[in-house]
């Protein structure tokens, strides 16, 4: 990455300018897009899992003659945008905290299946689409931010498109349909050293997994997982930076999780 | 902000020989620092709030004979590292979700009271800390995001020594005691546009307010503040990115902040 540079050199006579226009520092010029669905009582979470809910303390002008408003809210860990701590499948590993920051900011790729997806809502993410990805792009390098865009995103927030059901509670389980990512293709990421992996489905496995394979190989690896990610289709395939800030809960299996990206400027 | 730049002409050869070494895209190479206090039940929130209760749903190997961890969560919006939204004292505002992604996202200053504050737990920031860090460091450009640095943040979690007072309840509220920003402050910052104010105490208002003008001024404005910012003898007084990415909480008066500081790399 070098400035543009001119230079003038004026033979003979000594005469020598240079002009650099600066390189452009992402922070500053590129353009920051949000990957993150908002939290209300719509917000999609689990069949079996505490929705989302929001409860006014205040919305009024108070005796002291001022405008306050205040609320209290309460949810699972695991629903909406959110992230997945490695200790959710993996005993003894990274808590929400414990996450180096390091991990959860990084240049992403996107590897798009939203085609294979809609085909079937059962559709795995396999070792073959990251490697036909690579076959143009290159190999995914280490501490990379992977998104897998299942095309899913569009069909927030109606929960029976979404996730299959619009039932609640354990009988809802068996209904589950969305896709997610082979548990092949989570050891192909862990060889691979990624940071991150993100879908925009509720789970990285996919809604008929009854044991989490995908979850154990990369929580194993201290690999995090970020879920229902929204907006990919904003992202490019290559040259995004992701920042994926959890709200830092101690001992916490995951989270909140606002996740931005910084595309390249002009 | 320019490239470092060697140029060779060797006169009269015509020979001109120029290099350049990339600008430091700081995305990539500056050092990453988190600003943010963690969320447990030592976790500081005001004494007549909700604190943060995190309720363990799984800790264990479950029937199907995989590890699961999942935790549901409560809080109060406004404890901890935290959003003060503008609608918290300013009503039809900006909501948590509502506050434009580029507000909470700058380039960052840190003002430096802690001298002051460290003489009074009652000490206001006042407009001569402002126009005497700009006799120094030059006016503060329109969409900076503003720290308050007090020194407060060496207190935490000791809640005697951070609030004034062990107590909870209303009978709390006329102990508290620490820094925080006067109201002819917040006007001047209005002045300069700023994107946003970050202060290491409880609020932006000091501990001995009743009214909070200094929240009503700002938010007025449409200008969100960040509580509770942690590690600010970090950050350096200019030169920081800052991107503090709230959970986005549709409808919020404020929320859960992870905030996080860019700084200049090698």
């Amino acid at each position: 990455m070098r400035s543009p540079i001119l230079c003038l050199s004026v033979l003979g006579l000594g005469i020598l300018a240079c002009q650099t226009r600066p390189t452009p520092d992402r922070l500053t010029t590129g353009r920051w897009v949000d990957l993150s669905w908002d939290f209300s009582s719509e917000t999609i979470y689990w069949p079996t899992a505490k929705p989302f809910t929001l409860e006014v303390v205040s919305d009024e002008v108070t005796p002291g003659g001022y405008y306050y408003a205040a609320n209290n809210f309460s949810a699972a860990e695991h629903g909406g945008t959110h992230l997945d701590a490695p200790i959710h499948f993996a005993a003894g590993h990274h808590t929400t905290d414990q996450i180096p920051l390091d991990q959860l900011v990084g240049p992403a790729v996107v590897i798009d299946v939203s085609a294979k997806a809609a085909a079937s809502a059962d559709y795995r993410f396999e070792p073959a689409d990251i490697t036909g990805w690579e076959k143009e792009h290159g190999q995914i390098p280490a501490g990379t931010i992977v998104l897998v865009r299942t095309g899913w995103g569009s069909r927030w927030p109606d929960r029976l498109k979404y996730l299959g059901t619009n039932k609640t509670g354990p009988e809802a389980v068996p209904e589950l349909h969305f896709p997610g990512i082979d548990p092949e293709a989570a050891r192909l990421f862990v060889e691979r050293k990624v940071d991150a992996v993100g879908i925009d489905t509720p789970s990285i496995d996919y809604g008929q997994s009854k044991t989490f394979d995908t979850h154990q190989t990369l929580f194993a690896a201290n690999i995090p997982g970020f879920e229902n990610v929204a907006h990919l289709d904003q992202v490019p395939v290559t040259g995004a930076f992701v920042i994926a800030l959890p709200m830092k809960i101690k001992g916490g299996s995951g989270g909140p999780l606002r996740i931005v990206a910084v595309l390249p400027g002009q």
